[in-house]
């Protein structure tokens, strides 16, 4: 199966918008085992857009626009999807309805331009966007799918794994497909990484194994071509403890696994309630925990001081300990970590203080140094970590570090 | 001047790395006031990319392709543009010679594969990089030019600056450049501002203004072309003052600004300190700040409450409010922000208290019902908001509810 991506936006043209949509499509595709062969970006220009979708009929089997499906008048991939596949527009009174419906629900009264939505190609089937008011639609033609799905990325990413996804799968079952299955690495850089596995790598067929560089993490991928599920799963398996055996420490996950999924789902597991004293990172890390749905089972919550007065009155930290040792240091993230856990009434109280950048280092401590601290009733443990010099980066990999801590706290890895 | 660029590599296919080089060159033209009209995305794979370099050539005056100028055997760039315009490759000594200078100043053994990256199109000009050994070029003919770029990012935006740039720049200054500004909007949604600014879009010419949607929020681009800056700026402004006529309340900034920096700065201006009270948002409301460099000076911090047990213990908020109002009310919000400006001792006190979902609502209290409450010493302000389904985009907009409403607060708009 022949695939091509057209992201359909003149802001893409602008570099106004950075074109996630195509990647985020290009990776489904490529575990789905259909190769993706062209991505065209072509602005909101009718005949500009129909040339293109023209061409990728030509030499496609399937055809994902992503953008154009808003309702203004710049907005045409209705239009002209519908003139060159040659299926008019139709007014679709169920879809009216459900928009209707969206703007009532919120009581929000419904611009008349909206109603441009409930117009589809001929033919197409509509696919429900439970993000926003923007219906995609599908279009079927000997040989030729088509899927139209919006431009903005959560949407778009709701109405793929919804509509589109299960779709594509059944159709490909029938060749023998790619399943996948990637490792998420914590600790470790990528060419670290690639050296340990290097014995592996060099002797991949079928599964092949491949690490990439992730934000602040690597992450190898394990690619299986089978017609079987059940082999392809199994010979995947057999690769996973082979990596497993050498780097199994610094694995923490898999797939769409995260950090403050994996490690919260250890504090529930264990019936450990968690508090946060977080100074550099400045919430960061408790609202990554609190990405995740039901996190309030195990996070209570947390003390964000900035300023040192805070970190001395809300916290608790002696002042003689930030005057002797610092704001940074591993004392005061101890001391941190205490009044976390103390004043909150948690099991475990972990701290974060750390010079992010770009101002504020010196040549003892300087941007990018980050201080832990983990508190629980049976141990402490502090460590120090030297990080980059990009402050929003530095406040990402503090919070890495902080929830693996807290992970190998858990799996006595540490 | 019709542009088109072509970014080579499958890993872009397979969303294993996202086309940033794109957007960056599409920004950079659409400032020379050069038009992008495609951008495609190929593999490494040498009839695909003739096919798509055949195609622009035939529609473009200036091609930009980026990638696949390394020296193994998937770098295809070279040979693929030399047989696309029939100017076999030669080899440069001058170029030859800088490679191996690249390595010995750096006291490394050069792969013979390097060697390829001295050869060139008949009639190119090379183009040097001061960051990697990958040499660019430059081949022009009738009506047409192509530079080719490496494809690393840093690479490729030296290169551009250092010699692309320059000569677009002496070709586009005859016809005059496009200068633009962009307003940040916070509050209304794209088609309301595009109702309200209707009269002024539809007797647009130069300059032009677009609405465009972001990420809970929605920027007005306006562009003009001129030979002269000045001209252009006094233009921009004059559409910029129509703009603030009619939704001046709501524009919160211009062009690279965010809403934490905005808001950062009126607090630092007014010599006022802030303290937040975060439950849904779990921190990220302070993470947003602190991701402002200097932010201590007027963020103390804030206390994350993310039980009812800390909000009631750590903020002092009235068992019975929750009781009788919920944890998610204008009453209890009013307590956090209460309670943080209390316990913190800080100017203002804001709080957040909300479902954030996807579990949690109720037929009263939807999913997306999220309450702020501002303290100061004069005022007190509550506000509920109805937000979306998805928890992170929840988390999101509240924050920018949040900062949105500190800055009116600071400017009297409220």
């Amino acid at each position: 199966m022949r695939a091509e991506i057209i992201s359909i936006g003149t802001e893409l043209l602008l570099g106004d918008v950075v074109n996630y949509n195509a990647a985020f499509l290009g990776e489904e595709l490529a575990r789905l085992g259909i190769d993706v062969y062209f991505i065209s970006c072509v602005g909101d220009n009718p005949g500009r857009l129909e040339d293109t979708l023209r061409q990728a009929r030509a030499r496609a089997d399937l055809i994902l626009t992503t953008g154009g499906l808003g309702p203004t008048s710049d907005d045409i991939t209705r239009e002209v999807i519908a003139r060159t596949f040659n299926c008019p527009l139709e007014r679709r009174g169920e879809v009216e309805t459900m928009i209707r419906e969206f703007f009532a629900s919120r009581n929000r009264s419904m611009p008349e331009e909206n109603l441009r939505q409930a117009f589809f190609p001929r033919g197409a089937v509509p696919l429900y966007n439970n993000e926003g008011t923007a219906p995609g639609f599908m279009l079927e033609e000997e040989g030729l799918l088509v899927f139209a799905l919006p431009g903005v990325p959560p949407e778009m990413k709701n109405m793929f794994k919804k509509s589109v996804y299960p779709r594509l799968l059944s159709l490909e079952r029938r060749e023998g497909i790619i399943f996948s299955r990637t490792l998420r690495i914590f600790g470790p850089g990528e060419s670290e990484v690639e050296n340990r596995l290097s014995r592996i790598i060099a002797s991949q067929t079928n599964p092949t194994i491949a690490p990439l560089a992730g934000k602040g993490e690597v992450r190898v991928r394990i690619t299986c071509k089978e017609k079987d599920e059940k082999k392809a799963q199994e010979k995947i398996e057999e690769m996973v403890r082979a990596v497993k055996g050498i780097i199994g420490e610094y694995i923490y996950g898999e797939d769409d696994d995260t950090l403050e999924r994996v490690t919260g789902n250890l504090l529930e597991k264990n019936g450990l309630s968690l508090a946060l004293a977080e100074s550099c990172t400045g919430g960061l890390v408790g609202s990554r925990i609190t990405d995740v749905p039901g996190s309030s089972k195990y996070f209570l919550g947390g003390i964000v001081a900035y300023s040192n007065k805070m970190k001395i009155e809300s916290l608790g930290v002696p002042p003689e300990t930030i005057e002797k040792e610092g704001a940074v240091s591993e004392a005061t993230a101890l001391a941190m970590a205490r009044g976390a856990k103390t004043r909150v009434g948690s099991d475990l109280g972990l701290a974060i203080t750390g010079v992010a950048g770009p101002e504020g280092g010196t040549p003892e401590k300087p941007v990018g140094t980050v201080c832990l601290g983990l508190i629980s009733d049976q141990r402490e443990i502090a460590m120090t970590c030297l990080l980059g010099s990009q402050r929003e980066q530095n406040k990402w990999r503090a919070g890495n570090a902080a929830l693996d801590l807290i992970r190998r706290y858990i799996l006595d890895l540490i």
